[in-house]
């Protein structure tokens, strides 16, 4: 089973991590982090880099695609080769997954037409002008298309991806795997838990007119 | 403020990124992957690499540690520049963090003498044979010293430490923005929630004796 874990500059590297460290466990998974060719690629801060050992050509056909979201996104929505791979590749794979407004990415791409799917809380009406239909839950399964909501929901989704694969019993054992006990100190997580006056001032400082 | 993550061949990779996610945001923050020397670095699972920008000489006096865990902690007990360098740091730091067997290393250079701390459920005697007084938390605050347990606790770690860094508000802001609203699939992600044949079968792979 191959996992392929598209990167590009500004990703959010938690889009991409926390999924990896649950999928690479599966059994028999093979992962591999790429762009369009091999190199460093650094994340929305600037701070990060993580490496793409192979290049899109590389892995033409891998079963499970898994898109990071972040603000590079905005350059992968037409003529990139990330979007490229993505459309050519989704052909084949058994899951196409993204998290956070890399869902943005595969709707683009013409992957989540009509489909049921989410996206980062500020992103939800740009994903229904994609062709979507957004849902505020925190990953949405629509046949093979796995979609998670910002950032750390991709562990969540992951999860829930790996209880597919493999059963309830994989699923909890990567759970413990990961110590995945979550514990926040608040209940601050979402839209509709936060404070309405730092999800207005999030909402004001977005790149999305959306939510 | 100078935030310092050092980094070391088989690490867990999302020890890191998880409160690298979240105390990047931090305002007025710089953050920095560190290592003997720049250079990229492999996790565990020999897959993933992240970059180290700095090498421990280039960042003697960081304002907060946050040390991840993994296999390769065991390098790092004893005679390791990593170790070197902690044990000066932490001399001057305001916070010094660990996630996972991160506090393995901590214990290892003496920072948990006779202090409450936790890491990952299956390392808890190696921690009290280290001499640390072992809890079995979520995380756990005793002074400066901030544990997380297992690889995805350095998530609610960060944002605890946010919240002492800049008080609640912040760390709601932060925790919004990573969208942490975990709902993983199953409760399994503690020794004690997780099936006991799950559990008995972990024990019986680690390479600790303990818990």
């Amino acid at each position: 089973m191959l996992i392929a874990i598209p990167l590009f500059d500004r990703f959010t590297a938690l889009d991409a991590v926390g999924p990896f460290q649950v999928l690479v466990a599966l059994p028999g998974a093979t992962t591999v982090f790429l762009a369009e060719r091999p190199r460093d690629v650094t994340d929305e801060s600037g701070v990060l880099t993580l490496g793409a050992k192979a290049s899109f050509a590389d892995v033409p056909s891998p079963d499970i695609i898994v898109v990071p979201g972040g603000p590079g996104q905005a350059s992968h929505m037409a003529g990139s080769p990330l979007r490229d791979w993505l459309i050519a590749a989704d052909q084949t794979s058994t899951w196409t997954a993204s998290v956070c407004t890399g869902s943005l990415i595969l709707a683009g791409a013409g992957l989540l037409d009509g489909r049921q799917a989410t996206t980062n809380w500020l992103a939800m009406d740009e994903l229904a002008r994609l062709g979507a239909k957004p849902r505020r839950e925190r990953y949405v399964f629509d046949g093979k298309y796995a979609t998670a909501a910002g950032v750390s929901a991709g562990i969540d989704m992951a999860l829930a991806l790996a209880d597919r694969i493999g059963g309830a019993d994989l699923a909890k054992r990567l759970q413990l795997g990961i110590e995945y006990d979550p514990q926040p100190p608040y209940n601050a997580g979402s839209p509709a838990t936060a404070p309405a006056e730092i999800v207005a001032d999030l909402r004001a400082r977005s790149r999305f007119t959306s939510a």
